[in-house]
């Protein structure tokens, strides 16, 4: 049967069912107003659970017998331990032994050591995955390999969808670098230690039942409890939730590549020219070599102008952590940590606050914080002359990356794109991206080696930099100083066979990836 | 219209109708299962909050009809300000002024302070009160006065009611000692310091409109956030939300009468006697005069038996603080700071941590703290022969005083009243409680100063304290005693009209209380 579709507000056709339920077509930035109200699990009673707070139970096998799992159900895990997880694989070879089929995978995203699933897709223990698809599960997903469509949706939009009742959570398996029987977790101790659980928080409050894995028991009260365990179901003593060296690197690494140093260099002087760094701002950089070098030349401004951030927004890294040691950021508002340093940070100072996709990004609630942040540096695989953005696949049609918090950041007063002008002989800006991830109103500036183009609804930012000596230049001057150098590459032949649908972070349908091949 | 009664599993007979709801009898601890989900507020959207954050409004009028303030609603506070809040006046002094009419005012608890609603109650402004009505409201309520049935909750079964949708508050107010522009909250800081604001919890995740009301404004973000600003609508400064003198004392005292300080001594003899006193223990005591003087007694026994608690349950004092600070307690899960070293602690020491209702008492939870807890000290204004317990009215019938956490801990493994044996020259223990607030089955042990009555359901308890030179004496023997000293007091003359009822921990009814003279 064909996929019914639709061409949505970004001008891009999305079909009107997902996964045998009904979606709405992207309407435009700010035009999708949600009705009804939040979503929410059975009420539960102490009568079914342990007077003496013991939850353990002996095997994620028995867990998941504990909890009912049934075939076709969601089953959600978080990725705070990102490539060195164990835990996401051991879930689904549980669900394997006890017989389960026709789960949904609603990860927060997956990482390359998931590949793991591809064998319980092809067996049929997975129906089809929700979330980001790094690597190689991206690419199965590309080839049309899986029963059902790819989902994918930031991190506010993972906690929408939730909240909203989009997604519900039958069963959610909490990783827990430390956690006491009673079910209270954290990530800041432990040999895992990954820092927080902000992107398990939303599963751990409005899934059906609640599994909380962990290699560190401690005795109750487990302190912090990043997840409480008034949510938790059952305990299981595994032997390793996953391989810490994996986990966070011991160290990050600022880019050594010229170009992209100069990239980082022309945005930092952009943030001082445009008046953007000033005392009290605040700024959102990830851990990409470019956006740390970003943060990098942005320091040393700050301390060149005695200028001081209210607050930054993390994932942390150790040179985030060293502007809070110095004075130079007040608080740091971390969603995740990236290095050991942002886990020692997080674990010992009080101004490191771990956050939520709920406090941070989630559009269904009143307010959030990516809004309120001064400047937040992106990265992006493609911009185009309208400043539509994609980060999920590559020129050629592959889905190859997940969107993290990339949309929620364009909330930003600034949204700028800080990308190299092409990579592998590739322009990076092009006439019109392969995916529209984020629509070219929200995104303000694009920062390549080659110059700075700001987008022309920014007038203010235009005029704020004017005679500024910043090499300014439209769009349209880089595009075709790129075409000039690599020739304009031919467009990908995609088949009209929807694998996955892009979400925006009101729920609505942005984009549609393609069957490649 | 006569009241519909019903007879529920106590043997009390009970309303079932309360305001307009259908109402489920009492039908036995650990019988009622709750069916449905929980409730949950209208999904929000970020388009309807201002985009930088701020969300302040100049008055509290003002935040009235930004929140829509209609005749009908619902509008909650917390008690975490006591004696001395302001808030809870104010509120409901700009809802007059904006004409609004027949509310019903949720509060966790109201104190003496709140006689200002009683004008409220007569003018029509407030229909009627749910929650804890201390000294003036209380009588106004018990003399028949108030226009619909007071609903008398624990902290966790007012949690319970909020969750389950038993109750839908239409707008929380909540006064908040430091937050920001964003609505972000805590207690820890600023004048009107109280520790924590775990009985606003609730009310800012499950309330439509959420006011937050402070007079100490802070820069974005507040720091901890124990209520999170994306849960609430606007911000109101306002000069002063209470009297510090009177939220918190500048210390605690510890009884000084005799009788009082036998009793004390003698339960936290009890304790170390029966077995409960051990390494890794775990105690609740309040902030009362015997209360204080238990633990302190429980820590002269510990410290000669080098025994360490894992934790103390507060209400939390100086006297529990030097406890922490001594290494007798491990750490403090605490409920509410009763003074100033109580919130000092809070604010500065991680053993120190602040809990909610959620965490600690809701019966429809996947457990909680209360059942944990391997003793309980609480007192009563009355015991049964059953061993049944009443707090809320006094012998004469006149409701004049709160449940608190009360119901909540008699889940504890050992929970003990400890009471004079009379007030007055009325004896503590009678035949029939006026209401019963805890079944008999959950009280363990009453402690009195001419004996410890064990309750005959624990044998265990019984044969642990055998021959240990305490007084143990059968209930009925130290009501006889009682008796022969005081004479039968007279039963008091109650109507059969019902002014309030007293709910269990499942929401269902437990107990009436009757219109007074």
């Amino acid at each position: 049967m064909a996929v019914k579709l639709e061409r949505n507000a970004a001008g891009r056709k999305v079909p009107l069912d997902i996964n045998g339920r009904e979606s709405v077509p992207f309407k435009g930035v700010g035009k999708h107003r949600p009705e009804g109200s939040k979503a929410a699990p059975r009420v539960a009673s102490c009568i079914d659970y342990p007077a003496d707070g013991d939850k353990r139970v002996a095997s994620l096998k028995e867990a998941l017998l504990r909890v009912g799992l049934a075939d076709g159900m969601v089953v959600s895990t978080h990725h705070h331990l990102r490539n060195g997880d164990a835990v996401g694989n051991l879930i689904f070879d549980a669900a394997a032994e006890v017989g389960a089929k026709d789960l949904m995978w609603f990860p927060s995203a997956s990482f390359p050591v998931h590949a793991n699933q591809i064998g319980h897709l092809d067996n049929g223990v997975i129906h089809h995955i929700e979330g980001s698809m790094n690597g190689p599960l991206g690419a199965y997903c590309s080839a049309g390999k899986m029963r059902g469509l790819g989902v994918l949706r930031s991190h506010g939009g993972r906690w929408q969808a939730i909240q909203d009742g989009e997604v519900h959570i039958d069963v959610a398996v909490i990783a827990a670098p430390t956690a006491d029987f009673f079910g209270n977790a954290n990530a800041v101790q432990g040999p895992a230690a990954c820092g927080l659980l902000g992107f398990a928080l939303a599963d751990s409050i409005y899934a059906e039942k609640v599994i909380v894995v962990t290699d560190n028991l401690v005795p109750f009260p487990c302190l912090p409890w990043q997840i409480q365990g008034n949510n938790v179901d059952c305990v299981v003593e595994v032997e390793s939730i996953g391989d810490p060296s994996k986990i966070v690197s011991g160290t990050t690494r600022i880019t050594q590549s010229p170009d992209r140093r100069r990239i980082a260099e022309l945005a930092a002087h952009f943030c001082a020219e445009a008046g953007i760094m000033r005392d009290g701002f605040s700024f959102q950089a990830g851990a990409g070599g470019t956006t740390l070098a970003f943060a990098m030349y942005l320091a040393e401004l700050m301390r060149a102008e005695n200028v001081t951030a209210r607050f930054a927004r993390g994932g942390s890294t150790q040179h985030m952590v060293e502007m809070l040691d110095e004075g130079l950021i007040e608080v740091i508002l971390d969603g995740q940590t990236f290095d050991l340093d942002g886990v020692k940070s997080m674990r010992e100072d009080p101004r490191h606050q771990d956050t939520s996709p709920f406090t941070s990004y989630n559009f269904h609630g009143k307010g959030n914080f990516a809004s309120m942040v001064d400047v937040a540096v992106l990265g992006a695989t493609e911009v185009d002359l309208e400043f539509n953005g994609n980060v999920v696949t590559h020129s050629d049609g592959r889905l190859l990356h997940g969107i993290g918090g990339w949309q929620n950041c364009l909330a930003a007063r600034c949204a700028m794109l800080l990308v190299p002008s092409f990579r592998d002989r590739i322009p990076v800006i092009v006439d019109d991206v392969t995916t529209v991830c984020g629509p070219g109103e929200m995104i303000d500036v694009v920062v390549t080696e080659r110059g700075i183009a700001i987008n022309p609804r920014r007038q203010d930012l235009l005029d704020a930099v004017a005679g500024s000596g910043l090499p300014i230049r439209p769009i349209e001057d880089l595009k075709a100083e790129l075409d000039r150098i690599c020739g304009v590459p031919a467009r990908p032949t995609l088949s009209d066979d929807p694998v996955a649908v892009v979400k925006w972070v009101d729920g609505t349908v942005i984009d549609t990836v393609w069957r490649v091949g």
